[in-house]
């Protein structure tokens, strides 16, 4: 049940723990993908488990803006510091669970957003009265996963099945040809860059040509039903908090 | 240019210093019209100023949630503190002022986030590296901004002209019915409530019976003309900052 | 009750639970009248409804510095950031009410804190122990109201009633010849100004030629028992908190 | 110049870096001495300091409520946290300075507020742009200091001296009969007690029968003294901010 | 360069730019090796490289206590908030700096600390004055980084070459027995765990019945080549800042 | 118990209330003692005191970096924030009150530390669920206490008893040369000092040949029996918190 466009008498109606709280980013995809891709693709994954989920499910709307200062050389890209982050995500999983929506997964759709999803859940967890999971789509689709890269193959993918309008398939080429292989400028295992202009031309890694809108539906299939899971997992789950002080 | 459907290489081209950053709400909006009310509204707004000014102007994907705590007695509200909503908004704007876009409109659709906002934007026209300055759409419609109340006519009005669909027009007696005359509890000026459900039992202040498309359709008219007009006056304002020490 | 001046057994004594915070600035008043105008004038008033009041009210030394920034180019100007002067309140107010005077009416000089105030006693209302409220004393004047400006004919004329000798009345010429017909450099209803001096040369707002010591004591009457109805108002309040979380 | 009562214009005419701040508490003081003792005493020490002194010096309006939670349990006791309270006392020396007032001393009546002074001038002088330092006037009355006590002879007298109104002297025998020898619970060095409850009956420490108005007199006249010598040694410093990093 | 026995003349005679800052925990790590694990593990890799490197490298006393509240329901386990963590290693790592050894290498031992030792490496790289890059030895030695756990081979190798007395080699079949087979209880990629006692009786997972003096001798110049080799890739780094807003 | 050797299953086993956390400081102390005085000083009172204690202490590893910005312009200095600091000291007493040692003695080494630790034990008092009260050794030492100075008698007497080798004998003259009288730079009981470099060349305070093994070995043995009579009279402290609001 989409929050944004259900009254809140239609809400109040619904018999449900479990909501869902989108987040994506505004941040640079490449020459041939668009700034909100991540927000857009999160936005599908979760519409998708909801619609094949059997009870309902509460979906807050997107959070647009993230933790993507490492494109900020990039025109277009937009960031907030992680601690506004963390808290803007606290506050809306605090009122979502206010309501009796308190199994909450928040469905990610960027990389660098996993850290501060992984420590705000967390804290959720063990103060506040929800219990709160992070979910990234790109990390639930099997072997794929590997080849996530960025405004790569899996998300171009998974934009040309849910809004192919928002792909332009005219300049993959282009795309690949300014990408790079690999994220990161590392030394063993520690990544020396903190910006993404410090190892990619164009935005782009991986290579986007590997795209389709054929992948995309599979994609969305497996994150789909990987959050559908997880729906069941956590549905018995005590809201807390566990006190720890 | 809707940056959320843009490429960075797109964003990039454009040539510009103004930026739109569109503000709402999720909270309850009586029975008939829904919980995004104020977020469609301010994107509607940004929307439509945008196709009808002169020169490019950026806009930003919406912010989905502010200063709404107000309304949590009713489902589906949805709010972060203050703080945490202006840090957001602060860290939004100073991201799109990096790329240039540095004279900025926060388009707002909730009046619980006015002072708020006023606040922020202040903040950064004296601290940072933008100007930026809020606008309300229905403080912006002349005489009719009198009728604002809440899920009254003037907001009805305006989704039953741009998202007809969210709107349902067979719940708008039921809707006048339960809603109230005033926003607040009155003691001389002092408003002694803090939170909606001490004065409306449904949400609404204001007769949403009131409404009409026709009448969304010079709101948005309105609303646009003037945030064209605030457009024109920011557009040769000093970014700044203001050095205050 | 004048705390500052009361022994805290004497203050243990009086059975009460009602309260009052003076909150003023120190900010420009023109060339006519003094820094501490809005200090002076909400002690005046809280002093006042004190004393006609039917029952004990404990009233807490005024807060002299508050949210003033916009004044800064004016010599004198004192501000805090929002941040500090809603927390200074906020401690201010939790420290009266651990002592049972839990219903408390922040009396407030300076329209720059309405918002601030606004915030943080509905934070307190809905998480501390207290129910409290901003009362500006300005706004409860009756159809004088509408001529507040600033360093005016209602501020000047109360202090020429409450403490005459801090205004320079061989100077209401030059105050009315600097100053300006109206607050702010509006587009529409947009302030685009942010500091009082970009509209004001002197720092006067309206005509202080049209005050009064009569007047004055016609506001602080009307001010004084606007007040004592708040107080009535309160007093059976429920001083909370109202859980939320 | 005292601020309150002065105008901008006038404040602007004065040719000074000097500033200094009064600072107070509102906090029991025994059955015999008011709630504002500290603060009643850090204003006439500022004031007599300013008459003497051979330049001008700005004197802020005082504030009047600062770290004394340990008196808590005493009614009428006010207090802020610490945090509040250093950055009310930076907000406000921060525009001072602003102003071109950037040698400030804060004249302090409360052996509470001593440490959060301490770092909170420190954090000024290395950061901002003033020199700060605080002076604590019953440290500067030279063998006198030994009998501060809380309440005592030396508080008891200074406002003898500058406000007799305001003490009870028909309450000086039973405040000494309830006070305590000693400020605090002390194992070895260590102060066990957090509140001054634990060692105290009434809230006094030392005797207030030693107490004179002449005494008061000449307490005043010292501390006016190493203030103003303390003016002298800091006129010419370096307003900063010192580079850290 | 051991700061902990330098005296300042003799660290000021060095000639350097590099700097190590060791990070652990004190966390329980299983029945047979001590709190302090993963301190003594991150001295232990800090001191062997420095000892090998061709140039001085300062090395700062290790952070004691992090990010460790998942072992909590262990005794013994001590942690921070990630925020003050967080802001601990800044203020450190800017202190280093400011003495002109403005590349460092935070040397970490403990898993649950990595997420925040990028995020706040990132934040000094890029508004600070110093490069920082975090190193977890346990993920530089090569194809044994897969063997890691908790309180298993890896850590109880490196212990038993280093620090052999702190190991209780009796007890390492018990350890084994009471522990797991994998960090976490996983649906998916979700790990749906918050504590670490959701998934293991005596804290321990993996087996570190397969530990021997050898093996840490092998990880321990492993991790020291590696950090090393990280030395000489960032010695030549721009300390910044790099510019943002 | 020393918690960094000591497993997790023994922590446990320990049947006490008491615990103690040593906080140092990584400072210049002069061309003779090493920037970790404070922190091996701390260690070694911590450690001799709970050896001679009749029941088990569990002691923390030491902070060690404190409040010492104050000696920022001498090489190896290392410092946090005020905020920094005490949010570390509260978070790990915290950690430590969760396993039920919950009387807790904080041992501090350095005089920068001090009024930071009165202010963070005293809101764990109130607040938290803790006793915790500071010890800073050599205000327990009796007479000598008078010598303290800054790297002067005592510190490098404690240290040539319990960690000779860190000290550089065949510096003392040099040390006591270039090192000054009195700390601080002093107008009546004002410091107008911020800094250590504004009155020492070297960093010393006090004259450092005054120093002995000897002497160190009485100033362990006096603060040890201090710090067990402190534990003694704590051990039956109600670890509360005390309401306050």
């Amino acid at each position: 049940m989409d929050l944004e466009t259900t009254t809140w008498t239609d809400a109040k109606a619904a018999e449900t723990h479990l909501a869902l709280l989108p987040v994506g980013s505004t941040e640079q995809h490449g020459p041939h993908a668009p700034l909100g891709t991540d927000t857009l693709d999160a936005e599908a994954v979760a519409d998708a488990a909801t619609k094949r989920y059997r009870d309902p499910v509460m979906v807050a709307p997107a959070v647009p803006v993230g933790v993507a200062e490492e494109h900020r050389h990039f025109a277009g890209t937009l960031w907030t510091s992680e601690d506004t982050f963390r808290a803007y995500v606290r506050d809306v999983v605090g009122s979502l669970a206010s309501h009796g929506w308190d199994r909450v997964v928040v469905v990610n759709g960027h990389g660098g957003n996993i850290s501060a999803l992984k420590e705000v859940t967390a804290r959720i967890v063990r103060r506040d009265d929800a219990y709160a999971v992070p979910f990234t789509w790109f990390d639930e689709v099997g072997d794929h996963s590997s080849d996530m890269g960025h405004a790569g193959p899996l998300e171009t993918s998974l934009l040309r099945h849910t809004n192919p309008e928002t792909v332009h398939e005219d300049r993959l080429e282009e795309a690949a040809a300014g990408g790079s292989d690999r994220w990161g400028d590392w030394q063993g295992r520690v990544n020396l860059a903190v910006d993404s202009e410090e190892f990619t031309d164009n935005g782009v890694v991986g290579d986007p040509r590997e795209s389709s809108a054929d992948l995309g539906a599979e994609l969305l299939d497996r994150s789909a039903d990987a959050l559908c899971a997880l729906l069941d997992a956590i549905r018995e789950r005590d809201p807390g908090p566990r006190a720890t002080e």
